[in-house]
């Protein structure tokens, strides 16, 4: 059986990730292409329980290394229990949010040490990687303008804009070091053109 | 400020280390050292989620991964919060449990890479190490029909014997390779003669 394929969206807040997700799962469907849709950190029961830890805003506050290594302990539990069986299978997984996060947010706006994630990444994931990755960009204030309507802000949320910048920074950082990978979709184009995008890039897969 | 000195209590299941915990906060108390006692996993409001999430019997296995990256996120916690605010401030910190014990469940009792383990140890602790192990050492069949008098068992205590005999086994080598910090205690002998030995080797300090 061919192995699926593994597609994530990546971004900053508000840069409309939902929508966009919803409207790949709609292509998909319209092909007859088995998928599972899934999100990070998160996807399994055991892997929400810890992101309620990384997002829940609380008197103590969580330290830099707790954090990535929460993330990686969900991201461990997502990969043996939902992403690698459902590759093996044949179905296409498509997640928002994967480990470029990690180097976006913890690397990129904690200036956390990225050797660090880079063993982390090796030692969890083995050699999985997606094959391709949506980077959605749009400037900060256009997304936090977004984010902020959605309700109450999570822990990451409440950061400042000097982190955010740093976060958008890290992704198109990333993003440049491999164009046939990772896709740079300018997430303040009206959304029929977004789409547009998505829809051929997915045509290539 | 002198430094509080750094001591932890290890072991396997039902060789009587809450009960000798309060010996040696009795004995500190006498002595008018200032002290906190804590516990991993655990030990913070954050950390104590956490361990949550490690003993809960759950319908999703927790992968070992994902068990051992949770484990040191707690620790992280832990330690920052918590066991270097005490010591730098004078303060002994006296611990259920702490790093051996990773060695000796997920290392000796999963067969996990030590070598991970220590990359993590490493980078979680830095040069933070224990100044005094107490190792309270007693054949499994004696641990376990006491762990079960406590009620019902959490998911480390559902394991088989053999996992505990491989615990045992690691905290026993681990304990001869640097007998200056670790103290194995023989947790057969009668209470007074344990309890004989803690606050000998307390003296030492």
């Amino acid at each position: 059986m061919t192995r699926g394929r593994f597609i994530t969206l990546e971004g900053g807040e508000g840069v409309g990730k939902s929508t966009n997700l919803q409207f790949i799962k709609q292509l998909l469907e319209e092909r007859g292409i088995p998928f599972v849709l899934t999100r990070e950190p998160g996807g399994t029961g055991i892997a929400e329980k810890i992101r309620g830890i990384l997002l829940e805003r609380q008197e103590e506050s969580l330290t830099e290394q707790a954090e990535l290594l929460l993330v990686f302990a969900a991201r461990a539990q997502h990969i043996q229990q939902v992403i690698l069986p459902a590759l093996q299978q044949g179905q296409w997984v498509v997640c928002d949010r994967f480990t470029d996060a990690t180097y976006a947010y913890q690397g990129g706006g904690r200036n956390m040490n990225l050797q660090t994630i880079a063993w982390l990444e090796n030692t969890v994931q083995g050699s999985l990687r997606p094959d391709l990755t949506f980077v959605f960009d749009a400037p900060i204030e256009i997304g936090m303008q977004r984010a902020k309507h959605r309700g109450e802000l999570d822990r990451f949320e409440t950061e400042q804009l000097a982190f955010f910048e740093r976060v958008r920074q890290a992704y198109l950082q990333r993003a440049a070091t491999d164009l046939q990978r990772y896709k740079i979709i300018d997430a303040s184009l009206p959304l029929h053109e977004v789409q547009r995008q998505l829809r051929s890039e997915l045509a290539g897969l």
